[in-house]
């Protein structure tokens, strides 16, 4: 009986386009964005990864992970406390509050559990607290809020009269936090943080960032895009990730001592887990370090992107226009996302992953494009190549030359 | 505002004497559990790792993952569905799936994630289903279960009488779910896992079980207490971890090729994160390849673990008796629980961190002991000297010795 139930809810995925193959890959270090494709038996060329600057393949990277297996072994051997906090975890965690200006900052095994685990915590343990999330927060903080069963308002995305509406309707002193990102990831576009504080200032709220898409990227820092804007002190929690733009993997928060002690002493899902292994902190910390430092990655990035941009312009391929360093193609349609994608893979070696519902709403899936500072001239080439030769085949819309 | 708020609660863990310090560690590969603790600032034996046969500095796991390092880079750069999905990670969940004997295997962040997603996702998408969850099941498997939504019972701590109760005065055709752990982590002892299955059959309910402290360390090929008895077959998810008797980090679900593809397509916690690193799949690999096939770490640890209790018990301090590898030494006050954990480090060198609240029950406040392969006959009787100084100073209860 439970298996048919399976079944059948499995199958209205199927039916609906919506089911997830995944592509089985084999990077190679040095070579990022070139991988070996394991379904397709091919070498590919990767355009959709979130490992944003090639951090991951980066020599001071490998060599503080290879240095840490060597000196501490490979796991953390138990919860942060049983035994599991190491020297590069409060080393890392010193590298994160300075990173963004804070007293104090908590490792987490991943940016999805820092999200859930701090704002499950602060909703459950802050009496009345109202949570006033974005209506485009990403799963991770919807789980969190919903965990935490504190009253959820849902405002329009980056809408800061619909943010004022609510927040004016509810008491001056009731409890609230504003809970929003810089960079969304599936459309690229940034959130009025400036114009956020101000309200929040305005009506005691307290403010959560999650600069997920943005640490590494934005600043001159990498501290992402408050960082850039000067408004890392207007932020109560900056929320971020290892596993993107630092290329190796865990998530943190960064705020003031007493509230991280506050999460690390309450949040079930960061104390009842083993620790990330010292390895993935030491890399992590090396990423950190490299890119507080270095503007070569960011602005090699920054360059990629926007000769991806022109060139898809100059075949007419629309892309949402967005301030950021992702580009979505939308196309629309589950299956030919499926189809495209398909094509580009057997045909031309480039891996784009459709993006389909639920990561995205339905009717807005879409290839998201992410260059990065180890794409080449040659591999963007290829990339608008294949795109124009499938736009014709599959006729589908192009924006009219003369309105670029 | 919120400041006060935060004190006010973490003076209250204070006061209880529940306020966590972790200890700060610099584990030396090779030498474990040798560490070095940052805060005493002296040389250290760690007694309370969950690293239960050093398989965190096994040359296999260490090689594994610098080999890993080498070709693939540090992260895997994406979630499983966008670009994340390695090589290794497939070679990992079949390597799951053969120990546990099912068809298919589903990896996670972490042990904690795996539960909490996992139960999350058949609480929520079994229409009407009722979970039935052992009173000492871990925190990772409550949370997911109250994620879900689902009607939740909790059962008296491994009582098949309390079990069969809420089992019949439910319908027999209501969906139905046993979620329990093989070894309990705190106090060591077994669920009686033939038992709950007959109940599962007889009341038409599947089973969940959480091999987290058993897998790799019972079992011929490490699969867990349910391959040691011959029940794999019996239990429809088993899950583990890949953080503690295997050295590294991660998580697992194993069961039908049906229900891992379930959990993988509608799992929040499963889809909406970076995958773990290639290197730390291949470490886990190597280290359940290697317990697949040696008894040689099992053995030793076994030998420690009853020697310990040997000479505890010549010693009269009292330790809960269990079938298992885990030596919970009750103190059942927090304060004087802290108090022997800081004259253990300060004078003798010994790192065993004290449990308490909300971990275990208020009153049952411990030190629970891990003895492992790497601990030597020395290592055994430094600790025991040092135990009995302590017992001796504090005028803590001793078993008469005649009861032995
Ligand atoms: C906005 C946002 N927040 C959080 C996360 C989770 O971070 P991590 O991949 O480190 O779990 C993601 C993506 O995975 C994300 O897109
Ligand atoms: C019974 C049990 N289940 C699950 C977990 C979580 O596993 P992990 O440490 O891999 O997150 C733990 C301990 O951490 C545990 O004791």
């Amino acid at each position: 009986m439970y298996d048919a139930l399976f079944r059948a809810q499995l199958d209205e995925l199927k039916n609906g386009g919506n089911y997830r193959h995944f592509a089985e890959l084999e990077r190679h270090r040095g070579q990022f964005p070139a991988a070996t494709h394991h379904g397709a038996q091919r070498e590919v060329t990767i355009w959709c990864s979130n490992d944003y600057l090639g951090m991951g393949q980066h020599p001071a990277v490998l060599q503080a992970m290879h240095g840490a297996l060597d000196t501490c072994g490979a796991g953390a051997g138990g919860t942060r406390n049983i035994s599991g906090t190491t020297h590069e975890h409060v080393l890392l965690e010193a590298e994160l509050a300075d990173l963004h200006g804070k007293q104090a900052a908590l490792l987490f095994t991943s940016g999805y559990v820092s999200n859930w685990a701090s704002l499950g915590t602060l909703g459950a343990r802050i009496p009345g607290l109202v949570i006033l999330s974005d209506a485009l927060n990403h799963a991770s903080m919807i789980e969190g809020i919903r965990h935490s069963k504190a009253e959820r308002i849902v405002w329009t995305h980056n809408d800061l009269a619909d943010l004022e509406r609510h927040l004016a309707a509810l008491p001056l002193d009731r409890p609230k936090l504003i809970a929003f990102e810089s960079v969304y990831s599936m459309d690229g576009d940034i959130a009025p943080i400036a114009e956020i504080c101000d309200l929040a200032e305005r009506y005691n709220a307290m403010t959560y960032l999650d600069e997920v898409h943005a640490v590494g990227l934005y600043g001159p820092r990498g501290g992402g895009i408050a960082e850039r804007e000067g408004l890392m002190h207007r932020i109560d929690v900056i929320q971020g990730t290892l596993g993107k733009a630092y290329g190796v993997t865990g998530g943190y928060i960064a705020a003031s001592a007493t509230l991280c002690d506050f999460i690390r002493s309450f949040a079930s899902g960061f104390i009842f887990t083993t620790a990330l292994p010292p390895a993935v902190a030491a890399g992590a910390r090396a990423a950190v370090a490299h890119l507080k430092g270095s503007q070569l990655e960011r602005a090699a990035q920054r360059r990629a992107v926007a000769s991806v941009r022109e060139a898809l312009d100059r075949i007419g391929v629309p892309h949402l226009p967005n301030p950021s360093h992702i580009i979505p193609v939308v196309v629309g349609c589950p299956q030919k996302c499926r189809y495209i994608s398909d094509r580009l893979l057997a045909e031309h070696g480039i891996y784009i992953q459709p993006i389909n519902h639920p990561t995205v709403p339905r009717g807005t899936e879409r290839l998201r494009i992410t260059p990065s500072p180890v794409h080449s001239a040659e591999d963007i080439r290829r990339l608008v190549l294949a795109l124009e030769a499938l736009w014709a085949e599959c006729q589908l819309a192009r924006r009219p030359l003369a309105a670029q």
